[in-house]
């Protein structure tokens, strides 16, 4: 689309981001933090890994993001004198003092991330992230590190979702930032949907800080604030090519004469405001006039106008470039647009208006947008906001972080709910592939087993059926989706851009199955856990009961 | 609740928040000002009214909030060389170089701001905002200030209907961050609950930003971080009054034994790493001592765990606080607790098992909360994360910012949609009160009208039924909303403290009628137009049909 402002690669990605304090996390990391200190706990060599229990939105995958904003967050993990201050103040007064000089010269040197590669495709309770070291310290980055993981992850899903729902021609346009949940929230929210498939923002800071493809021309607000063509100034427009001014209003008045004849519409229903507001913005951006026609009534005022205005912009050899719907039924009046441009190509002769794009915009949902996708329709570009941003159909993700290991001994949850047990023991995770490449197995394994071999049967347990039967697979390819991505208080990888994320985001969801991209009913993507596992569960749960 | 950490009068409010950057708004806002700009009317005089069209989860009223953060955002409203750099790059390559000039020169010193206080009960299509000033400046403003209006508002209020449902006995604690839609999500969540009605927030920074009281103690993390008694270090605890200290190991031993014969329970069924974790916190905290008791079993480990730990603190004068239950039935699970505390009291003559408190804390929403408050429980502090934060059932407010007058003349929006239509003016807006001090109406009259007054009825046009019958009203007293927030780029007002705009809120809140405040098919309140107004609009909808 030629709206498109800018070069998503000319503005190089800038961390300008506002870091995320410390001390935005729970009270109660705290309070845990110094029972361990106090205890003599704190250094015990602790292992917690991050997951999601259930794919958001009723869906058969996620995309995994946030990874870059823990690391940079690690990395610069360090209480502010003022923070410790603070606590001081609000910590239980038999506080030992010596536990605020400890929290004084934290930092993360000793705390190591396995993770799976940022844009992945992952499944519930795969491990995200595994964050080891000192048990107080990795205790306290709990809730930061959920709260980055998990917006990002279920708006990036959301947006890969929509992306599937618009099939692969639309183009999708991210325009949620006064409907998101705060000024972070919406900044978040443009970077993810990009990465999880959307081609372009409206939000200008997204632009300038990730590199994203930023657009967008008027809004009805410009439209109703011209009553009449006196307010247009300048009143000439230079051809595309060079050459003397033209009047341009007479031009234009000229043209809504002869659209309006064509198309049957009677010229006293324009509206002389909204004519005033295309000419004027025309007159201003003669190569990007793309007007939102709906603010009075599109048939019989904001069409003619558009087409009077456009007629005469080719005239003048500029490329008009088409027209936004934000209301009523879209794909309805798309196809009486389109209908209207094909009968001013065929009455006027103008090559230029069969390559007008259609931009609609009106509260759309993946719901709206799958049925779009199946009815007669000639929308180009859709432009989505509230349900995108905030994820109406389920605004969180729930990814929780649980202890997997301290002391060298693995842990587990019992509880009397099977579903919020985890699977003791620090892990490696293979992704099986079959013989066409799709993954068909998610594969934890103890990260001292050996890995599996490509063409080696291998007995596993699915999970959700604990102490299952075991089953038999042959990968024809398996990968090792756990990275290490932070030592030593070390980013260990160069962080990938925004871009590089979302290509990989895109080819991860490529090479997954159909039947597990199917938005309702997907089938179930098996992950499973090795024997050894399967053991340790079994041995644990005896020695509990 | 004792279990409150830190005094929220104690720490001053400070304003750290980070600074809403001005490119924080949609590429539109730019192409539209350079229009402006191109035809010399960006300095036109233009107002612009923010308001929603429908109050937020069906419910009959809200709460305005984050004018404080909007106020602070004018007040620093200026882009940076590098905005303006980027804004060179993705602009059409047509934009005179002029227009970045004005671009670097723009600030807030010809804008003025009209608003509601911050914290006030609002209605449907009443502005909260009314922003003047030159057309661009404004016009540039949108997408920022709805961004911070909206979700504020709108988890304020959701805040606000989760205090009414839990009645006014039951205390609320936040504890939503690690679910929130990004940080600044959830920092905003907590404050903007805490104005709504909460009493705690588990969020650290919100803490220290806005003076929230903070509460915390520990998670399943902790508790299953233990396998054994002899994790617990040191083992003696010394008496609260002062003394040598004791075996405490020992004594919560013995405890158990009796606590576990008195309820029947077996000894053997007691998990040794949560007797070791409850333990090990009591002997680092023991005036803080509020486990999490459903990590394994609530009766046959979590509860007897607890009460031989609370018994033996009770023997060295301290006081424990209470259980957390995070998972199951709640109110069963209280009954059954409360029921032990009950037998312990009785059978061992420990009056402080009177005062202890339960917290329950399990995916509570809005409708589980009613129910709850509706069934036999004992639960004196409920926890609620993902359904306040994320505002569950319903994500967004749709908050709108339109033009209602530009160059001195009035503007109104006239779509094909009628619920789209605005209406057109600058205006004062009364709430009129009943002779109990209800608000009965809100009468939106145009800013030159005289005001309503006491005891003096008149004539307006209720809202909702466009061009309606005239309706009488005689109010008992009259408050002029509006207040002059925002004027020659600075805060025209000292800006309230988190706690004052609390106390607003909940006083605007108990001033409405019983019937406003239903959280179900509540009554609908009367927003309704002078008869000036609704001439205006009679007059300007006949000049354009």
């Amino acid at each position: 689309m030629a709206t498109v402002l800018g070069d998503p690669c000319a503005t190089p990605e800038l961390s300008v981001r506002q870091r995320v304090p410390p001390l935005l996390t729970d009270v109660y990391q705290f309070t845990m933090a110094y029972a361990y200190w106090r205890a003599g706990r704190h250094n015990q060599h602790a292992a917690f890994e991050l997951f999601f229990r259930d794919n958001p939105f009723g869906g058969g995958f996620s995309l995994f993001a946030g990874l870059g904003d823990c690391l940079r967050f690690l990395r610069d993990f360090r209480f502010t004198d003022e923070d410790v201050e603070y606590l001081r103040t609000v910590l239980p007064s038999d506080t030992h003092p010596d536990f605020f000089l400890y929290l004084k010269g934290l930092d993360s040197s000793a705390v190591s991330v396995r993770a799976v590669a940022e844009g992945t495709v992952v499944f519930a309770r795969v491990p995200l992230l595994e964050v080891s070291g000192p048990l107080a310290v990795v205790q306290l980055l709990e809730t930061s590190l959920l709260c980055l993981v998990n917006y990002a992850s279920l708006v990036c899903t959301n947006a890969a979702r929509f992306r599937l729902a618009a099939g692969p021609r639309r183009r999708l346009m991210e325009m949620g930032l006064r409907r998101a949940q705060g000024p972070d929230g919406g900044l978040t929210a443009s970077r993810y949907t990009y990465i999880g498939g959307f081609d372009l923002t409206s939000n200008a800071l997204a632009g300038r800080l990730f590199g994203i493809p930023v657009a967008g021309t008027i809004a009805h607000s410009y439209v109703t604030s011209f009553s009449s063509l006196e307010e247009v100034w300048p009143q000439s427009l230079a051809p595309a090519k060079g050459g003397d001014p033209v009047e341009f209003v007479p031009l234009v008045k000229d043209w809504l004469g002869r659209v309006c004849e064509l198309l049957g519409a009677q010229p006293q229903q324009v509206h002389e405001g909204e004519l005033a507001a295309f000419l004027s913005y025309s007159i201003a951006y003669p190569s990007n006039f793309l007007p939102v026609i709906d603010s009075y009534s599109v048939s019989s005022s904001g069409l003619p106008c558009f087409c009077a205005v456009a007629l005469a912009l080719c005239d003048l050899q500029y490329q008009p470039l088409g027209v936004r719907l934000d209301s009523g039924d879209l794909c309805g009046q798309s196809l009486e647009v389109c209908n209207v441009f094909k009968q001013c190509n065929k009455h006027f002769s103008v090559p230029a208006f069969e390559s007008l794009v259609i931009v609609g915009s009106n509260s759309v949902s993946e719901k709206s947008l799958s049925e779009l996708n199946k009815k007669d329709n000639e929308i180009d570009v859709v432009g989505v906001g509230t349900h995108l941003v905030t994820c109406t159909s389920q605004p969180s993700l729930g990814c929780v972080y649980k202890l997997v290991e301290v002391g060298g001994r693995p842990r587990m949850k019992l509880t009397e709910d099977p579903e919020k047990s985890t699977l003791p023991g620090r892990k490696s995770i293979y992704r099986l592939l079959d013989p066409d490449g799709h993954p068909q197995m998610d594969l934890l394994c103890l990260s001292d087993e050996p890995a599996p071999k490509a063409g080696e049967p291998l007995n596993c347990h699915p999970l959700g059926q604990i102490l299952s039967a075991v089953q038999s697979i042959t990968p024809a390819r398996v990968i090792n989706l756990g990275l290490d991505v932070f030592r030593h208080g070390e980013i260990m990888l160069p962080l990938s851009t925004t871009s590089e994320i979302r290509v990989h985001a895109q080819r991860s969801i490529q090479s997954l199955h159909v039947h597990h991209k199917k938005l309702e009913q997907p089938e179930s993507y098996n992950v499973a856990m090795s024997e050894k596992i399967n053991s340790l569960v079994r041995d644990m749960r005896r020695g509990n009961s």
